[in-house]
């Protein structure tokens, strides 16, 4: 079981969107915007944008409304990214090769130190200047580099061990895109991206919308 | 405005979960479970369970609980997999070559018919049997063959525009990976995976944690 939260998740999934449509705001070089124009842009209601920020002490002021710039840095801090974390990608197949392409991650604060891979083939070759090491060195480059974010890309029937090696090695956060629940220590952090089950979610809808029709 | 759901996107996107763990259950062999040893599997209460099934009509018997295989079956029907899907992706980068490659959608019954690229140095390759053809053509495809679901694997920048093009050309779904929410008719389905979104929320519970701990 992986560490809860106080507030509920549905309120901090909503934060990164937040945070995104504040960017666009501040890169059209808009000031300040009332709860009202921010409901219209993001889609949630102006009564829940004020109840999602109240968790956090909340924001703005009667007849003012947000002050864009400073609402984006506050949601930024809310999320963490006032500091900067040290991945690895653990499988450097197609997916962890995409994820440590994705420059994008370091506009964020990520840098990823290190891939891993068990492929004769993979080991030593470099993705952009991230190496692909070999996955008989993790211990001995956690026990040397201090690393925030495990990134597991690997097939679900490697995922659980390499969790296991992780968290005993200190590591607290994981990040998992292999198809399975991971079991972790109470307190450390695992977010999954199960893509099937993304991909299952569009099909329910498809199977709804045609009974509808028919 | 996308397709809204008559069932809680709660109750959907917890289907997927049930159909894995039937899954593993079928393949170990299990003929028949409780709603009490499935919650303690799977980790939903046993109320959760009943409740999230009983959207569908309800399965199980009361003193037998449940077959494992037909309840596997049964979800396997409501989540829309008892057909296939033509798909393509578009954007054949690191994402969209992962996904290409990614053999398990095919048990599923999704077909990668093509992948679209503009990148002169893409367009002609194939990734296994998939070619990438040229953006171009994207019009001229999708009037000879039948695709369900448009996979969106670009940048952010070019996401709207293929949307647009997608949906002129009849297809109804999107599952999209582009991090921007994209504007379509009322009956189209979108999906998201939004990668940066799904890290935000990681770093938000390990600044909260950070914060519990000081």
């Amino acid at each position: 079981m992986s560490r809860k939260s106080r507030v509920s998740m549905a309120v901090i999934r909503r934060l990164p969107k937040y945070h995104r449509y504040l960017n666009e705001l501040l890169n059209r070089d808009i000031k300040r915007i009332s709860s009202k124009e921010l409901s219209e842009i993001i889609g949630f209601t102006a009564s829940q944008i004020r109840q999602d920020l109240n968790n956090f002490g909340g924001f703005g002021q009667q007849g003012y409304g947000y002050n864009v710039e400073e609402l984006y840095n506050e949601i930024g801090k809310i999320l963490g990214l006032d500091r900067g974390y040290n991945t690895i990608i653990i499988g450097a197949g197609n997916l962890g090769q995409a994820l440590a392409n994705y420059s994008n991650f370091e506009k964020f604060g990520f840098r990823c130190k290190a891939m891993f891979d068990v492929n004769p083939k993979l080991i030593g070759l470099k993705i952009r200047d991230i190496e692909i090491k070999d996955m008989d060195t993790l211990e001995e480059f956690l026990s040397e580099t201090q690393i925030d974010i495990g990134i597991i890309c690997t097939n679900k029937e490697s995922a659980q061990l390499i969790a296991d090696r992780l968290t005993s090695c200190g590591v607290t956060a994981i990040w998992n895109f292999a198809p399975v629940d991971l079991k972790v220590p109470d307190d450390v952090i695992v977010e999954n991206v199960h893509l099937i089950e993304s991909l299952l979610t569009l099909t329910y809808l498809y199977k709804e919308r045609e009974e509808e029709e028919s």
